[in-house]
Order: structure tokens, then sequence, then C-alpha cells
């Protein structure tokens, strides 16, 4: 693939001059003019589902840092919402789903309404796609089915995930058709994407790091490989990034086992160890850690500074380690940008 | 040291015939002799601070199941407590502590109070050790400076860890000085606890899997080898127990650089690369997902056998890799028990 975003050609494991960047949740509400354009709208999914809103959202943070990459402003709940599940957004309680708790629950989603329900993502994808310059990439993105799964079981967000593990655990054969449907959705889901204008994807599995090993290897490894080859049989070509938040130990797994083209690394990766042991496998994304960030100052330059000089020198894309957080100054973005591009 | 409890020996590093066994959180909700005895209490501390009353609940598991060792009950929060930070625990709620957030703040906190508070555990111990068959051995414990700060700072639990990340990277000379005050009460904590008849100590790290790896060697393993240091001073034989929660990657920085005789593995920790790597350098214990236990049945049983199969063949202590959920039910502890000596 010839192209001369940097962004890209990282991906495709080759250097570039400059070191390409983007941020996790880098549309949100740390932005002023995010936060106008909300005051304006009834809750997250009325702008997540209007295309105009969703692009224009998107490019507020290119047009103030001029990042290499765009990600299209959703959320990786709206496959659950496109399959039938209620799904809420409270202010400043996080996403409330009713709950699946049995295979009759599992049964009675219905993939058949996806298109219709995701088709303001993919307008919104092309709209995005028609007014990007011709160095910055966009980005496309699902949430793995662990992940997804875990809001799915759980209602929402979860301290100690005892429901879906416990599906997990105590009735494998009704979880293991919950993850298969968000398989098939997920790969589609990313595939219209593609097909829409995104260049690049990213699964995430936030919550991958709750799983032992084994667990780890049948509900993430092997469902995110089979979404990674459905994509690849439509769009060979296509970068995936994989980012298994929290995985730890079972992190090279995850880099051997799933095809992904790209490894999204957390905070808590050190990054001595990924250039040493991950680098040479992949190109790595990651890995400052948004409360660095968020208190700015020396304590952000010199985790920032020691991220670059770990790991620039392999094919790599500066990022942070999770998303933004809403109470980052916005001047502390302007000098990590700053220093991220000296 | 001689001795015949075959928990000791393991943590000496030789092997017994039998696999030695306790749980973390094995005195607590699930059992309904400690509900019985609760309902009689007047919350947590008053449990906690009646040494007749902790030395009941810490037999209560010894009674029902013949674990290898007791551990104290207590509370890593004791040590906020006794420097004189408020400290409530509410019904369902989890712990509340007045915010600590300057440097009046910390330098507010007095250990001169610390002996008569918390003597009531020293006590308690006492009785525990005057009760146990001469198999058993008694554990004491503490929280690690690291995560005793952040429900010091943060003021209860957290999500994100917000406020003591900032104060760590914004004014790391206040937050060293709450570390080092950490230190220096928790070694003494620990001391007092060998003194009273405690046998072996675990040292709980959390919160350690929220810090990037330069974060983690200031704030995890550094505090950690001064308290090992410090308890090594007065007593040089006594076995320490490091359980880095969540540790991920920085788990191999953390058996090099803390000087712990033994590696308390979270549930995400893979056994096979633990057999591998970690357990010839020291002994392990670990690593039951608590909510397999929850679940029961097959899945506990498989994920159990796997546990012991690949740890049993060098020195071994079986545990769960977080604290028995309230939830469990006691034949399934029942049935685990019997798996473990069988």
């Amino acid at each position: 693939m010839e192209n001369n975003k940097p962004f890209l050609e990282v991906l495709q494991g080759r250097k570039t001059d400059r070191i390409p960047f983007w941020f996790m949740r880098q549309a949100g509400r740390y932005l002023p003019e995010y936060r106008e354009l909300r005051s304006r709208k009834n809750g997250f999914l009325d702008m997540a589902f209007d295309s105009g809103a969703a692009c224009e959202i998107t490019l507020q943070p290119i047009r103030r840092f001029g990042m290499d990459a765009a990600i299209i402003f959703s959320d990786i709940l709206v496959i659950p919402y496109a399959l039938g599940q209620r799904l809420e957004f409270l202010e400043g309680e996080g996403p409330k789903l009713e709950r699946l708790r049995t295979g009759a629950d599992i049964a009675k989603l219905n993939p058949g309404l996806m298109e219709r329900k995701l088709s303001p993502v993919y307008e919104a994808i092309a709209k995005v796609s028609s007014k990007l310059d011709d160095k910055t990439a966009l980005i496309g993105f699902a949430g793995a089915p662990w992940t997804v799964a875990t809001y799915m079981v759980e209602g929402g967000g979860s301290k100690d995930f005892i429901a879906v593990k416990k599906m997990a655990y105590s009735d494998p054969q009704t979880f293991a058709a919950l993850i298969d449907l968000l398989v098939e959705s997920t790969a589609h889901y990313l595939i219209r994407q593609v097909e829409a204008g995104a260049e690049a994807l990213q699964i995430f599995d936030s919550w991958s790091g709750v799983l032992d090993s084994d667990e780890f290897r049948k509900w993430v490894i092997q469902p995110t490989k089979q979404i990674v080859d459905l994509v690849r049989d439509s769009y060979p070509q296509i970068p995936i990034i994989g980012f298994p938040k929290g995985a730890g130990y079972n992190y090279m797994a995850y880099a051997e086992g799933t095809g992904v083209n790209v490894l999204g690394l957390d905070s808590q990766v050190p990054t001595k160890w990924a250039a040493r042991v991950l680098q040479p496998l992949k190109p790595v994304q990651g890995n400052l850690d948004p409360i660095a960030l968020l208190a700015g100052g020396d304590a952000m330059k010199l985790a920032a500074e020691r991220i670059i000089a770990d790991l620039s020198s392999g094919p790599f894309v500066f990022n942070l380690g999770h998303g933004i957080h809403k109470d980052t100054p916005v001047e502390h973005v302007e000098q990590l940008v700053k220093m991220i591009r000296s």
C-alpha cells in the first residue's frame, strides 16, 4: 500500500521521520468546543447518531492539534444498541443497559436491525473522510467481544465482573453464543467502516485484564482472531490495532495469537520491555498515563520523553495508555503535542 | 528455622508432601458464623479492635476448613486510622476517610498514637497464636504504602486514582513524605505483629497495577524494599509474602527488587509462566479466580487442577488471586478444600 500518511506508514511497519500521534478519547469533554456542541444535543447517542455532529466532533481535535489520525466519534456500545439491547447514557453515571442473563435474552438480540441503526456511523465516516487532508488518517473502531459482553451481561460498568464471569464459568455454551454473535456483528461493523472510508481499525478490549490466562485465550484471543480473519477476508491490507488493556503477562499470547498488526500498549506496559520484546514483532502504540497528562509539568515531560526515547527507534505511534480524562487542561495537551513534534 | 508447619516449610523454599493452602479473606461474610457475630457488633472497626472478636473471626474458617494458615482479622486501613486519619466503614459502601490533599494534612498525622491504637491487633494475634494447633501458622499483614496512600489521598476506593496520582506526579516531595511515613509506621506495625506471635507476613499492594513502570519502581518497589529491610533488621528469618496485585509486566522487577521471600500471584498471572520464570527464584502463592470459586462446578475444578498441575512441582501455597467474594457458597469452598487435600 502506497500512501504518504505517516500514521499509516508506521502501521505498515515502516519508520517515518516524524512520530505520528493521536490520543484515545481525543474528541471529548476536555475540549470547550465539544462541551459547547454537547450542550445543544440530547445526550451521547444523539451526538453519535447524528452524522453531522459526529463528523464535527471527530474533527475538533484535529483542527486544534493536528493529530496524524482522527478516530470516528462513537462508542463501543453501539453494537449492543444496534442488536436491540436497551442502552442509555446517563449524565455522570456511565452507560446503563438492560441486563442479559439467559440464553433466551441472547436469542432475542437481532442482527437484522444493525445496518439501519448503524448507518449514521458510516455516514459520519464518509463525511470525515472527505474533509481530512492528505496527511491525516481516519480510524474506525469497535469494542472486542469480551469487553462488550461485560457491559451487556453486567448492564453497565462493573467492579468485579461477577455476572459475566459467572456466565462464562458456569454456562460457557450460552456465553459462547453471545461471543459468537458479537464476533459476527463486530466484524461486519468494522468491514462497513472500512467501506465508508476508515483507513485503519482499532479493537478496544478494555476489560481483558480481569481474566486468567485460560479464560483470556477463550474469550479474548480466539474471538479477536476470528474478527481479524473475517475483516482480512474482505480487506487483506487494512491495518488493525489491538488494544488489550490491562492484559499484563497475557500480552505476549495476544500479540502472537490474534493476528492484529499493531499493539496498543496501556500505561502499565514497561516501554523498555516493549521495545525489546514486542516492537521487533509488530509496531506499537502508546502509552502515556492520562493522569500524567492531566497533571502536566515535569512529570508529563519526563514520562513522555522516556516513552519516546524507548520506543522511537522502531515503528511507533505516540498515544496515551487510556483515554484523555475530562478534567485535562487543554494547555497540557498543547504542550505534549509540541514535545512530540519537536 | 525448624518447624513442622507445612505452610512455613514452603515459605522457606522447601517442598512438602501436602500442598498448604489458605484463602485471602477466608474470615468473612461468606461464612454464616461470621455474619452471626457481625450482627451483634457495631461495624467493622468494632470487630477488628475487639481482640476477642478478632480472634474468634480469625479462627472461624480454620475450624471449618483446616487451612494451613490463619490470617489475623484486620484491615489495611488500620494504619491511617492509627495515624489519626478519620476512617469509617459504611455498610455496603466501603471505607470512607477524610481526604489528605496537602503537606499540612500529612504533617498532622501522628505516629505517636499508633502503639495504643493498634494494641488490640497485637492482643488478638497473641490470642490466636495460643489457640492454633502445631500444624497451623499465623499470618500478620499490612497494606503496602502505595495502596494505603491511595485510600488516604482519595478518601476511599477509586476508579481512576486521579487525586493520588496527581499528587505523586505534581508534588513528588509531599507524596514522598507520606510514603516515608507509611514505610516507617508499616514496618513498625509488622514488627510488632511478629513480636505478638505472627509467623509470616503478607504485604498487600492491591493497587500496584495502576502505575507505569517508573512510578511502580518509585512508589511500589522502593518503599516495599525499605519495609522488608526494616523488618529483617529485627527479624531476619521472618518470611514475607509480597502481593503486588495487577502488577502485570512489572512483576519481575518486583520479585527482583523488593527482597520479599514469597510471591503472591493474582489470578491474571499465567501459571505456566510463573512456574518457569518466578518459581525458580521464590516460592509462589495463588491464584484461583475468586469468581471461579463463586461459580463452582467444573470451571472451578478445571481451573484449580490447572493451577496445581502447573505449580505443585516447586514450592507452592494454594490460594486465590484475590479475596473470597461475600456471595460465595460455603459448599464451593468445601469442595475446593477437598480437591486441594486429595
